[in-house]
């Protein structure tokens, strides 16, 4: 495709997680880096220099001068989550496709005015969920709806944490309670709380509940906290998000049947892989004659190869709604906001619960 | 060793899992099958052909037989856990070592009466939960109470589900009010109780809290619930338990530092493995280039070798305390019952915490 083609991206902000960002636009055949701007030119100027933008980019001094561009097609805004509801809906009025980091806002109602902004506008809205658009979500989600081999889903546990280091948790944006309030909850949370959701088919808990032993920091901001779901069908979950506890990235799920799926991550960077049915026995060795009970079949593992990293598949998947929008007349796909305001509700509730010392919160 | 230096075993009632047991003593160096008791002679007696039992075992027709049996050093006891504090305590009454099977008790209460008459008679009093002596457990301990590697501990999950067959959900003991009342929680939840126990040194929480969603049968008997479980310190816990998902045994512990370690086992019959660290990455691939963030050192995997099952370690550890103080005047070692004590009064408290609503219950 000609770059003339491809969806020209305008970044707001030089955060750190923008450098991945830049870089999956960068390998999107789809999608090309257009435009950077920043409160201080200097460092628009030093991150697209350091990011690959092509010599064409172009280098802002704010945020309105990206959404004042009229040749920018759509934005990533990586923003504290606080300045999410001015921007987002600021770039949906300048007619620009938005695709939002998570935690998409500070709570639902936050959220719901730049939906109303996005959907008033006919621009796409997705937020930046980067595991949800590897095709090992596809594969597992094949397995979790199987039921011959998964059955029905009865439990899941969802866990990421990270050690943040003392300036992280001294000077991030994640622990400051005017530009991130929700903390860990927003932050690790959110791919607790949506991992959880998709193995539920994206339908709401009837109650969640936050657990005992909320970490807040000195400003009042969660560091580590957890939650457990109640489906209406029995169906339970719980979750364990921390800013404390060194870097691990679940899900387990169990269903009826005779297999098992859980699913790891190792970093961040698309080293991923999947794991369906048991770990693979690893010789223990008995002298003595052991009768192995016949209770499962032998385990299985499934690698899924991917040719892009799952960010750069994700922005392709964004700009793919794009162009059809810019190119096709085709309405903007209400899926991927949905899901957006499901994790957010989640995420909501078990706020709300937390400030009720625990007790369970009812979701209509 | 010669047979006449063997711990002597008597076995109460013919449980499917003294079957395993009874391979156990077998197996192991220090114990042999001396005597086996039913209520019903003929069962006791094809028992006693199927398992290996020599030919000068004593067959007897009532568990007081095989109590009132001089030559028989130990007894275990795999009845209903409804049954415990009577047998238990006359088999300590009439001096015989004591090998508890879990749920040692209802509740605490009638676990102490059990202890008090143990310790009266001087007799070694242990409960059958495996896993523990398997050596995998102390390289795994050695690994959690390593400051460098582990860090602080933080977090932890456990999960233990089987799914039950509509026969078992019907008949078997573990559902039933009068004879195992605990249900999942005293079976399947005591190997989740104990694993945290383990993780956290044996220290027993501040507060235990039921999750939502407890299942119950008809007959009021648990058959699935989870806890959520709080330290003084900060730390943190999660259970599920349950009857009706999948065989899943597993407990995942995060600490502050680099390393995670999570322990898998794939049956209960001794084909273990431990997994410490990070699951090797299994080559996703990626034809752009990957910038590798230096996250995390390399997976390592371990894997414990054994020479006897897990089962037989237990009952080699055991008989080898109860051949102390047979021959060499050693008092019982309290560990043992410690240990359990500490894990019925989790139970205990989950317990309480479902009967009140998932209010959380503080220990003392």
């Amino acid at each position: 495709m000609s770059d003339t083609q491809k969806i020209r991206f305008g970044i707001l902000g030089c955060a750190e997680i923008a450098r991945k960002l830049s870089r999956a636009i960068t390998l999107s055949p789809l999608a090309t880096l257009y435009a950077i701007g920043s409160r201080s030119l200097q460092k628009a100027t030093t991150f697209a220099a350091s990011n690959n933008f092509p010599p064409s980019a172009k280098i802002y001094g704010s945020y309105e001068d990206v959404l004042n561009d009229p040749n920018v097609d759509a934005v990533y805004v990586p923003l504290p989550t606080s300045l999410h509801v001015k921007w987002a809906v600021l770039a949906a009025e300048k007619k620009k496709h938005v695709l939002l980091e998570k935690p998409v806002a500070l709570n639902v109602g936050e959220f719901d005015v730049i939906l109303d902004a996005c959907e008033k506008n006919g621009v796409q809205l997705m937020d930046s969920t980067m595991w949800m658009h590897h095709p090992r979500a596809t594969k597992m989600k094949e397995f979790l709806s199987d039921a011959n081999k998964f059955g029905e889903l009865k439990s899941m546990n969802a866990i990421f944490t990270f050690a943040a280091d003392p300036d992280f948790l001294e000077n991030d944006i994640r622990v400051k309670p005017d530009l991130d309030a929700l903390g860990a909850l927003g932050d690790a949370g959110w791919y607790c709380a949506r991992s959880i959701l998709w193995a539920a088919d994206f339908n709401l808990p009837k109650s969640v509940t936050a657990l005992p032993g909320t970490v807040f920091n000195k400003a009042g901001v969660i560091i580590s906290c957890g939650a457990a779901l109640q489906w209406e069908d029995g169906k339970v979950a719980t979750f364990h998000c921390s800013f404390l506890a060194n870097l691990t990235m679940s899900i387990t799920a169990s269903g009826t049947k005779e297999k098992q799926a859980s699913f790891k991550t190792a970093t961040e960077s698309g080293f991923t892989e999947l794991v369906t049915g048991w770990l693979p026995f690893r010789g223990v060795a008995h002298t003595a004659p052991i009768v192995v009970p016949p209770l499962l079949p032998l385990p299985s593992k499934h690698t899924v190869m991917i040719e892009l990293p799952q960010e750069a598949l994700m922005v392709t998947e964004f700009s793919r709604l794009v162009k059809s929008i810019k190119n096709d007349g085709a309405v903007a796909e209400k899926k991927w906001p949905t899901l957006s305001r499901k994790t957010q509700c989640v995420l909501d509730a078990v706020k709300t619960s937390i400030d009720k010392g625990g007790e369970p919160v009812i979701l209509s």
